[in-house]
């Protein structure tokens, strides 16, 4: 009964409702300056740029509406990377969503796609590393300005972000078939327990398997390891499920000392559309 | 940036959010078999509905659709009575949102609107009391079976719902203007502190305002006055500022009891609606 656009705002609703998730606002924590509310007014402002994706849209045009909307709130950056992985599924929806259609739609993007994904850095600041030296006019964090420069190299947004791999997992999803996307909505299918503590089941298996990028890129690779030795040392015991208290106080540790695994909450979104999609999980 | 319809979606996200609530679902608490997911799954079904509100359709029609949809999550009636209230300030929003052009919304409604808010009852259980018997023919338990009736005795939406004042106060913002709505989002405009907290604020006036007529309903009318006269209390001392500890005691023991001050909540979703779009509130 919902459409696909829908799946993708209720998939980031219950994104930020799952809890506990170490390191990020979810039901019962706020970071500083980001807090619950913001990521609900970020779903909802996501809404047109989800629904142009559901209707064939480009992906890049759809993307840089969402992202637009999104950053109406008073939070600054709360689903950039949640929605470059739901666009492009969304835009598969229509077809029916598989692995190899999904990658069928990102590798078919173009110049223009990477042109507005470039543009939508316009509407919110977004913390990337600073890009190597020969790929500095592309730098991100220049906006449109970089456009010329991609139209010059003749650059798509797959383009684009194949060379962002390794060290950003959201555009490794794009290359590698969204496959920790489909493992998450799996999980998320045989999971146990009320919704809110399936995500937050998912997101630490998801914490465990790979460190967190978003983690690397602000706070080296020695904490963002030591992040995921962490959650795999819960994940194994499913503790979520068996030692719950184990979960929050690292959650509650993480908060504390601002680390903030953002990519890994962005695959758990886009899992949580997929199996939203599939009838799997249902609210 | 964000359309009537939208900010009517997230008046109905911010009110599940506020907390301490108490006696009702909050961002902290689960009633049993009502939960927080229910709630978001319900403002995304909502939306079609509230979109035939925001381009002019029939109230009734607007309110009867957005129904459907809400009703589309394994919590049952999650906000019915919030969307009673909703419609018609979304489709008053249109022309610009005041007390007397809801009035004029309101009293313009006919009979085919009470046929589709008959028709709404269809799809969801929706708790309420015996009708006197003149009226048994109108019960709206009978969903769309007594829309015969309702044509034969010429009601129209604002008629049937003037008939359940006294008792229900969501009719009774109907017949008075919204007054306790946008009184509601004046609070909120000036109330301190983060929204969620906000939110709490203005629920716990709402509540030390008049008995909530859906605890009436299913638990008479001494258990309504216990929890205004409690309400009271906190309320002018500020407890949600002053003793924040005091109003989440007050919450668990609700929820503990099984107290559920249900129109209290529909009435502070109004209120969300009206500073939304009045750019009252930011989030």
């Amino acid at each position: 009964m919902r459409t696909p656009a829908q799946n993708a705002q209720l998939s980031l609703l219950l994104e930020v409702a799952g809890t506990p998730k170490p390191g990020n606002v979810d039901r019962h924590r706020d970071l500083k300056g980001l807090r619950f509310e913001h990521f609900l007014a970020g779903a909802v402002g996501a809404q047109r740029g989800l629904e142009l994706a559901a209707e064939g849209g480009g992906v890049g045009a759809s993307f840089e509406r969402a992202v637009c909307g999104m950053a109406a709130q008073g939070g600054g950056n709360t689903q950039f990377g949640a929605l470059l992985l739901l666009v492009p599924l969304v835009r598969t929806a229509r077809e029916g969503l598989t692995p190899s259609r999904t990658e069928r739609i990102v590798e078919s993007t173009t110049v223009d796609d990477a042109a507005s994904f470039y543009r939508a850095f316009d509407h919110v600041d977004v913390f990337v590393s600073d890009p190597p030296s020969d790929l500095e006019a592309l730098d991100v964090r220049r906006g449109s300005d970089a456009v010329a420069t991609l139209r010059a190299r003749e650059l798509t947004l797959y383009d684009v972000l194949e060379q962002s791999v390794p060290g950003d997992d959201v555009a490794r999803e794009w290359v590698r078939g969204f496959e920790r996307s489909f493992a998450a909505a799996d999980q998320l299918a045989t999971a146990d327990g009320p919704l809110t503590h399936r995500v937050a089941t998912v997101f630490l298996s998801l914490l465990a398997d790979r460190p967190d990028t978003l983690v690397t890129k602000r706070h080296g690779e020695a904490a963002a390891a030591e992040i995921t030795d962490r959650a795999r040392g819960l994940a194994d015991r499913n503790a979520v499920e068996t030692d719950l208290e184990a979960v929050e106080t690292f959650a509650d540790d993480l908060v504390e000392r601002g680390l903030n695994p953002g990519t890994t909450a962005d695959i758990t979104a886009a899992g949580l559309f997929i199996a939203l999609e599939r009838e799997a999980i249902e609210p």
